[in-house]
């Protein structure tokens, strides 16, 4: 029997799945290595941070998605170090060897440089989404216990960094967090007059759309009580509060809540490559998507810089899949000796436009033919989300959840797991919720600030 | 206006939750505290660890739960003591005032003074139950990448450690993950020969159960493949293995996954309150669960030594929760000056029937008229355990979840979050899924214990 070339693709999100797929059938050995067990369905990922879904709605089981592809094998697993002379990946803890090797780790956070990693975390896995959870709802119960108004301000008021799609969604949600969610959950503070900021360096939000639809998503925002201030960067981060400068003017925004959405950069795995790279470390690759002198090895999605007809492909899930469509047939035709490497077909994006939901019942959408906002937007983004979502069962759940939310104003996730950090001191509380302050200082009375709290009388 | 009295009530479970909730209009003032922002349907956390269903399908914010009765306030926080003489509870980072106080912080795990707390966790809490599932499934990825067949074999036995109704839930329901959920996902093991082991030290299963039932229990656990060992005590517990004593012989089972579900304790809390208690640590209460001589104390749930028409009330979600309804109708009346502490009604415990479930259209329903096993056992566990969820989209999810999961036998929330620990080194696999041992040992093929890998050769 002749031996089977070994493919090796390194990263099971869009890219990677759609490459292994494309080789179902396909007389090769795939070995898919990713380091967590599931693929995660990215763009809703700002719904599990805003409590809308739970985690196990946008993410299956990559060994799961390939169980009857035969001649496939899921292995959990993180690639350390590609030695690409000798056709072999180092992984934490062995290696494989490969004929063809497909690269799609995909791009995670950037901080420019900066160390706001801790004080401003960024959207990437689920257990970013669920971190943000974590700190969005715990700041309202901080909140709730404050009783210096002027911490209790910052508690309350939510930064977003960059006004690209994922800062857009997360801002609106924050925004609605505040108005619907939460509204009478609290007994001290009133959620309604939660202040969300969106701070974005850019003249307009989503950049990549067109200007009109920049203008109706900022409008949407504001409509949800969201503070989009453009043309403004963020110098300085710390526990209290944000720095920002705009038009030279340097300002202090307080606030105990930021979330990072202003940059990504390709992951690290990019330079053992020897490929050249571009600022975001974005590898450079040929028309097929292999590397210049290495026809053996592919890169694909967020880590490659895919040009298709001269234009650059943007860094969203279609490219990733379609990219990986694309060498997973060029890899399928060599393999049954079909096809050779010197006659390799140039990758096409087909753009199937870009859509971005603000919240309720408000979405923009751009494609080549059309950019529509509002409600048509927000179904049209609605249902092509739905069919995306890998697995059946999925897409029935997700419905059921958004169905729900839609129609109660409610989250229905809105669980705070793990360790609960530290919170405001609550001094004490007497019984008619006065609180004692330390120290002799004067009692005030925890209802001051209470919208609508007074029960009636004892009869 | 006349002083409301203050009543705190510490714990958001079942006795907590229902306490409160029977105050709802009574002229007091509430305030419920919880170190977690969520209620936790606790009966059917297993079904969490074991990834049938999602955390917040059995969670519900307590806060979201009293949202609308006025005069009850959450607060999250931890109780740290209590001050029975200045009627003082101590937070972790504050203090309250009491008129009343209802203590309801249940029970945690007990491994009778022996430290496996890391080597076999317990199930009390959402975390618990994630980390079980981290384990379990990271244990089929350890044992496909596991070249030693003694260590591949240790990866792929489960241990569960007290035949009550969480252990044998959890070992019923590992019993159906080998056998039909992951059964087509791997290529190195065959997870159908997973062996699942449940060790109980007295000489049946679900002892609070007519004797017929806990056969039937331990036939049905035996159909899903797993070994019940009877009269059989643990004596330690390690990270490859647990020893076991039978009739004074010992044995060692090697494992790298003990769950442990043998022993509870009432939290350390009770111990603040002066009051008499048993071994377990469970606090005496008089007939109407107040302290012997603080009579605005009251313990329910189960830290409570509940005692009913001379019985002690079982430690189950019914018990806490009509223990919490008594006490919050007791304080009600006497705030109202309807009634006197003096003639205090005492707690009747209304026994509604034990159930268990140990899979797939099994379970076991003991009530005072009847007890059933089997599959109407099952749809009246199902119906009952609906109806009990707190939350109406809840029911609806589980409902969903369950349904989807028997049509398909898939289980939909496999998910591995968190750190992947240490796992199996894989050596180097080569090109035809064959292992490149180190120090030039002999090459062997990964294929030979794989059932049905084998695909087609090149066309």
């Amino acid at each position: 029997m002749e031996r089977r070339p070994h493919v090796v693709i390194i990263g099971g999100g869009f890219g990677g799945l759609a490459a292994a797929r494309a080789l179902a059938g396909a007389p090769v050995n795939v070995t898919l290595v990713d380091r967590r067990n599931h693929h995660l369905f990215q763009p809703l990922l700002y719904q599990v941070a805003t409590a809308a879904l739970n985690p196990s709605d946008i993410a299956y089981p990559i060994r799961a998605a390939l169980a009857k592809q035969r001649n496939a094998r899921v292995l959990l697993a993180e690639a350390r170090s590609i030695d690409v002379a000798k056709r072999h990946v180092v992984l934490d803890d062995g290696a494989l060897d490969y004929d063809y090797l497909v690269v799609a780790t995909g791009a995670t956070h950037s901080y420019f440089g900066k160390d706001w990693g801790q004080v401003a975390p960024g959207l990437k896995s689920i257990e970013d989404a669920l971190e943000i959870r974590r700190r969005v709802f715990l700041a309202y119960e901080a909140a709730e216990r404050e009783s210096d108004p002027v911490a209790q301000r910052e508690w309350l008021t939510f930064v977003v960094v960059g006004g690209g799609p994922t800062g857009v969604e997360l801002a609106g949600a924050l925004g609605e967090i505040g108005l619907h969610t939460l509204a009478h959950d609290f007994r001290s503070i009133d959620p309604t007059q939660v202040r969300v900021v969106l701070f974005e360096g850019g003249d307009r939000v989503l950049a990549a759309y067109p200007p009109k639809l920049s203008l109706a998503a900022r409008r949407s925002l504001e409509n949800r009580h969201v503070e989009v201030r453009l043309n403004t960067l963020v110098t300085a981060i710390d526990a209290t509060g944000v720095t920002v400068t705009c038009a030279d003017v340097a300002e202090r925004v307080g606030t105990r809540t930021v979330l990072w959405a202003a940059g990504v950069q390709a992951s690290p795995l990019a330079a053992d490559l020897g490929a050249a790279r571009d600022r975001a470390g974005r590898v450079e690759v040929r028309p097929d998507l292999s590397l210049p002198d290495h026809p053996e090895i592919f890169v694909i999605g967020d880590l490659a810089k895919m040009i298709s007809d001269g234009v650059q492909v943007p860094g969203v899930a279609q490219g990733a899949l379609q990219g990986g469509k694309h060498v997973g047939k060029i890899i399928a035709a060599e393999a049954r000796g079909a096809a050779k490497p010197a006659n390799r077909p140039a990758f096409r994006y087909h753009d199937k436009g870009n859509m971005a939901t603000i919240g309720r019942a408000s979405a923009v959408v751009a494609t080549k033919r059309f950019s529509i906002s509002g409600l048509t937007a927000w179904l049209l983004w609605w249902v092509v989300h739905i069919m995306f979502l890998v697995g059946f069962k999925n897409r029935l759940l997700v419905m059921f959840h958004w169905g729900w939310n839609w129609l109660t104003f409610t989250r229905g996730a809105r669980l705070i797991t793990g360790e609960v950090g530290p919170l405001p001191e609550i001094k004490t509380i007497g019984p008619d919720g006065e609180v004692v302050l330390p120290q002799g200082a004067t009692s005030v009375s925890l209802g001051d600030n209470v919208k609508d709290s007074a029960a009636p009388p004892p009869s």
